[in-house]
């Protein structure tokens, strides 16, 4: 251990190195529940590449295992501490090195939080997508780690889909750049979309070239109330097979809409059984969102709200991002669930988890993004009670397994982590599994980048 | 080689295993030139993945390579025999097995040709967007092994963006389902984007689960004649860095538009020095059109036409369709590249690859998908000329060797095969090479999956 701190001090500034175990304590643990953290030997936070290789070298070196962090807004513990690792926290590496408006990339650090990137593109005529509801905090190196989503993904795709090359620091400390600043580019084996969502363990990103889109106009949002979830959910279904493309396809259940109402009173009505949010942010949304509202009343929708203009439309907006906070107040704590099924199984997947809360007698609200069919079952739960907490993990894994079931995966965009480890082997079946440790192996030979996690 | 044939046949129907070595000759080469191609041992041509699997166990079993072949439509000999190999074309797995429009997929088999499946899916109201040149022939599981381009990826992305879920049969004769049906999934490292562009070397892929787009509106174009290639260049960022979202951005040089009207006598302006397409296939496409329009006047254009009706616009897509195989008249071989650079470097990369062209004299001309920065310089070159050839070998080198200077890839959407080998390991250098040797090893330990291709 001493051996450790003197050899991480001699290639790092005093201030980069924390060793406080208060503080150490403090970089313990990710936002996941039902996840167990161990105690870090030390917590390193660098302010240059150099500093990360200096570290990779040393873990190496004593056999040390290394836990990437970004902003500690994962749902899953995959930027959980283990017992004695080294905590490689990437915060302070926060530039934004470049932004090119003709090749529409941005250059940044991973320290760089999402919604201080969008600002700044933002001001150029540019948009940077992925929007995950933990925007204002999660850093960019978060979201690659976790292959972050949002609620823009039904018509702008996920994080992945915006990462077109990497620097990369390997566990022996090695650089790696990887991908391009093009457009396109099929030059071997694509190593960039193999680092996006692998939760940190095949290496370390310290710099990402990412993909922009020219700013869209101001959405325009439409929103229906339903009788049922099933009818929401019919409705999603044919606002998607009529071939609209909404820059949003939100859907609330009743337990939400109420505790958003009880948490903001935003007068989202209250009696309703399901909301739909659908929004269009194209020059002219107006024939888009006619046509929705349409759909939604031959679905059943008991009323359709058009928003009267783009400060309605956010304050829609607005309720929908604080879904989850609110479903945090019902009971003391939440388990956040993340299945992603086929849109057109969305109907059966409400079905079935609104059956799993009437069985184990618990609170479970559910919001979607319902024209990805990527469904978050907040399973509300009081851990002081053992009997409780323990039927809302049985519930929790029901949902991953109804998801399986439906053809779906058991996470669409939180990822694995320790949280879904078990889920993942029934996932991705044995000879997955097996092609996936090879992998992990081929990077990453002595298992140091942040073991545990995954697999 | 006794052993292989009846070994091959136990598992086969007699018609799916070809050994008249004429019929086989006929099987050795994709479209590339300057690439060897040897002499197979065996063609198999399975109409199931039982087929497949029992191809692998028994190339496994007696350490026979195997080449996968689609429509051999590629341009880098991927898809080339090599001595004593088994060719495995997958032609006659053809059957599209599921068009579902709420879900927004397809599930094929490798063997659909491009416009088959974009033709059943149009019908639906829905769009399959990737496409090559070759899209009337190439098949789909050979645009998954090449990560194949096209025309629209300006706007709608490449190959990989649309490949959800793969079937894969190992080399060991396992089969592998990697992916989802899912919009959206995080579910562990992600393989499917792995076995995309890796040109047959991992496995053999027996289905895909394709993500499509609703249908567009029908596109208008616009065309522009510019006095420099430079000036053109200037136009192609000026379109971009305003914000605007073509469904194609091409430029065809002097040398290309007029071997096009010579082949096709099209009635392109027979004087320009580039012509400039760009088409917009939104509801509205006046707005986008006539901006366009004003910046490519702007930039320098001596004539800006746009199109009057689909019809005129059709036209024009023809024409640009048309470039390679006007270009590949201009002498009686051609080698076509494939360098994609940064799109504010395209002007650097069009004067860059006139400069080669003098140094050697030689003719290459350039057709580019212009917004990607996606360059093809076509050499034309007498094969019966040896100095010729070897000017045009060199000159096909120093292209590349330009665009990586330029910040580029040796390859936008052609691949590597055996005609960039060298090359990529300069794009990738030593590290990366290295960590794509170790996939490659952990999925085809014995090496029998198209050897000699990409490293």
């Amino acid at each position: 251990m001493d051996d450790l701190l003197a050899r991480l001090r001699s290639g790092l500034p005093s201030e980069a190195l924390l060793t406080d175990p208060d503080v150490m304590a403090s970089y313990a643990n990710d936002m996941a529940s039902f996840c167990a953290a161990g105690a870090p030997a030390a917590v390193v936070l660098p302010r240059t590449v150099e500093h990360v290789q200096h570290v990779m070298r040393t873990a190496t070196a004593l056999r040390v295992p290394v836990v990437p962090q970004g902003a500690r807004t994962g749902l899953s513990g995959a930027a959980n501490a283990s017992d004695g690792c080294i905590v490689l926290s990437l915060t302070k590496m926060d530039r934004i090195l470049e932004i090119n408006p003709v090749d529409r990339i941005a250059v940044v650090e991973p320290g760089v939080v999402n919604a201080t990137l969008s600002r700044a593109v933002g001001e150029l005529g540019l948009y940077y997508p992925p929007d995950p509801s933990s925007w204002e905090m999660c850093t960019i190196g978060g979201n690659i780690g976790t292959a972050s989503g949002g609620l823009c993904c039904v018509k702008y795709g996920v994080t992945a889909e915006y990462v077109l090359g990497l620097d990369v620091v390997l566990a022996d400390g090695r650089l790696l750049t990887t991908g391009r600043r093009t457009a396109k580019g099929v030059a071997g084996y694509d190593l960039t979309r193999l680092f996006v969502g692998s939760e940190g363990s095949l290496g370390i990103v310290v710099k990402a070239v990412l993909a922009l889109r020219p700013k869209p106009p101001r959405s325009l949002v439409v929103a229906a109330e339903f009788g049922s979830a099933a009818d929401a959910c019919d409705a999603v279904c044919r606002i998607m097979e009529r071939g609209h493309t909404p820059s949003l396809l939100e859907l609330m259940d009743r337990t939400t809409v109420r505790a958003v109402n009880a948490m903001a009173n935003m007068g989202l009505p209250d009696t309703t059984e399901a909301l739909l949010l659908a929004a269009f942010d194209t020059p002219d949304p107006a024939p888009d969102l006619a046509a929705v509202g349409d759909l939604c009343a031959a679905a059943g929708a008991t009323e359709v709200v058009p928003a009267e203009d783009p400060a309605e439309s956010e304050l829609l907006l607005k309720a929908r991002r604080l879904a989850l906070p609110a479903l945090e107040t019902v009971r003391s704590a939440t388990m956040i669930d993340d299945v992603c099924v086929p849109r057109s199984r969305l109907g059966a997947m409400l079905d079935g988890t609104a059956a799993i809360a009437d069985k184990h007698g618990l609170t479970i609200g559910v919001c979607a993004h319902a024209g990805d069919g990527n469904t978050h079952p907040v399973v509300c739960f009081d851990p002081a009670d053992p009997d409780e907490s323990r039927r809302a993990r049985t519930s929790f894994d029901e949902i991953m397994a109804l998801g399986l079931e439906l053809g779906g995966t058991i996470t669409g965009e939180h990822g694995v982590g320790v949280l879904k480890k078990e889920w993942l082997s029934r996932e991705l079946g044995p000879v997955g599994l097996e092609l996936q440790r090879g992998i992990k192996r081929t990077f990453d030979p002595l298992g140091l980048l942040n073991p545990g996690k995954l697999f």
